[in-house]
């Protein structure tokens, strides 16, 4: 089914308006008065409507029911990566993490990254990445948009991981746990993050400031992984271990 | 360490002879005389070894040590995914599901494909194909290049998934066991198969006759995957499960 996101302020009584883009992506979808489309708030409700009145510039629907949104995972899970050299490996992380569940999309700059963009450069990033996210939110259900940002240091990307039930750092050498024993070993979590490199990876020095803040240096296995597909791999394998895939 | 394939034909005693096109990327990554290599039989083998001659043409390398090559899962995955429409999504696939693990990876046409290749253009995609696998082979550290190939009816892509231990078919609707539940209720497997639709999924009759057959009908989760992330979604979940990753 047709599906939106409108922010709150749209809705007025039990009807809601829509304009703007999505009144031209109603019209793109030929959409026709007495069609069912879902709303979503962008905050987990799913408002199931009815279109009642269509116009070039507005679509008028009337909501029949609202539900939570059941493609919300239990766990929030943040992803934050190493900041790519090519624009279309962040690209695809943001459009696969946020059909696979990822609450939050973080990039960041670490020693061996090789795209060093100013902030002009990187504000229009985050533009781009928002849209990515807004198109694959909607296409796969998602009751939220992921909020896709940038910071420029290791350090903030350290620091807001941290502040999860389940920070996991990955690694490619050296004194790893496996992915699959930090997530069995750590019990019910309401919250997680998964940290990874660009394309070199991380230096030592970084694995190991990230594991004396307590982060668990995981080992994705024996094979090397892009580092665009690390992350939705590991997504996968947390939606898939916490009963939300 | 840089990594080749060969075939078991250019071994000489001891000695390795690398020439063509591996030659050239020899040369692109400026290798010289005393560099250590791995070259791989493509058959769970690595040889590591020790250049000992390089012409613009060939070189030739003395192999120190031969070990199985430890990127090989412990179930052999087969990947089977209705043909998409755009052709970018089909080598997303194939690398993915390489990087990922797979041990072979088919493409089939099902009833709601849009492409409908004739055997020419199919044969030069399956072409295309094997070269990102073997890239992705490289890359990631496999031991195996999985073979790609394409079939082109969805009976015989079934009669395929059938054969391995544990064919496993995705659909978005109807009755279905959730994937986790279908991979841990089947018990130690050598073998599994992750069949997958095209863009607009599968027609009921298609599942229908996948399950008649024996095949577990398997739910993703509440989000709707694109048909170039199911596989590798499904294939991550499962080499996650079987503790192959």
């Amino acid at each position: 089914m047709p599906r939106f996101f409108i922010a709150g302020g749209s809705f007025r009584g039990n009807s809601v308006l829509i304009t703007g883009n999505d009144a031209e992506h109603a019209r793109v979808l030929r959409l026709k008065v007495g069609d069912r489309i879902v709303i979503c708030d962008g905050d987990r409700t799913d408002h199931h409507c009815t279109i009642k009145r269509i116009t070039p510039d507005e679509v008028e629907a009337d909501v029949f029911e609202s539900v939570p949104c059941p493609a919300e995972p239990s766990v929030r899970c943040l992803i934050l990566a190493g900041l790519p050299k090519q624009g279309e490996r962040s690209d695809y992380i943001v459009q696969k993490c946020t059909e696979s569940g990822a609450a939050e999309i973080v990039f960041f700059l670490s020693h061996r990254c090789v795209a060093r963009p100013n902030a002009d450069g990187l504000a229009k990033k985050v533009q781009r990445w928002q849209r990515i996210a807004e198109e694959a939110a909607k296409q796969s259900g998602r009751g939220v948009i992921p909020a896709v940002s940038a910071v420029s240091g290791f350090a903030e990307a350290l620091d807001i991981a941290i502040k999860t039930d389940l920070p996991l750092f990955m690694y490619e050498t050296g004194d790893r746990t496996e992915l699959k024993e930090a997530i069995e070993s750590a019990g019910p979590i309401r919250s997680a993050a998964i940290l990874t490199g660009p394309e070199g990876g991380f230096e030592p020095f970084e694995a190991e400031l990230a594991a004396k803040i307590g982060f668990r240096i995981c080992s994705m296995g024996p094979r090397i992984l892009r580092c665009e597909t690390a992350p939705v791999a590991a997504l996968s394998a947390l939606m898939y271990a916490t009963g939300n895939m």
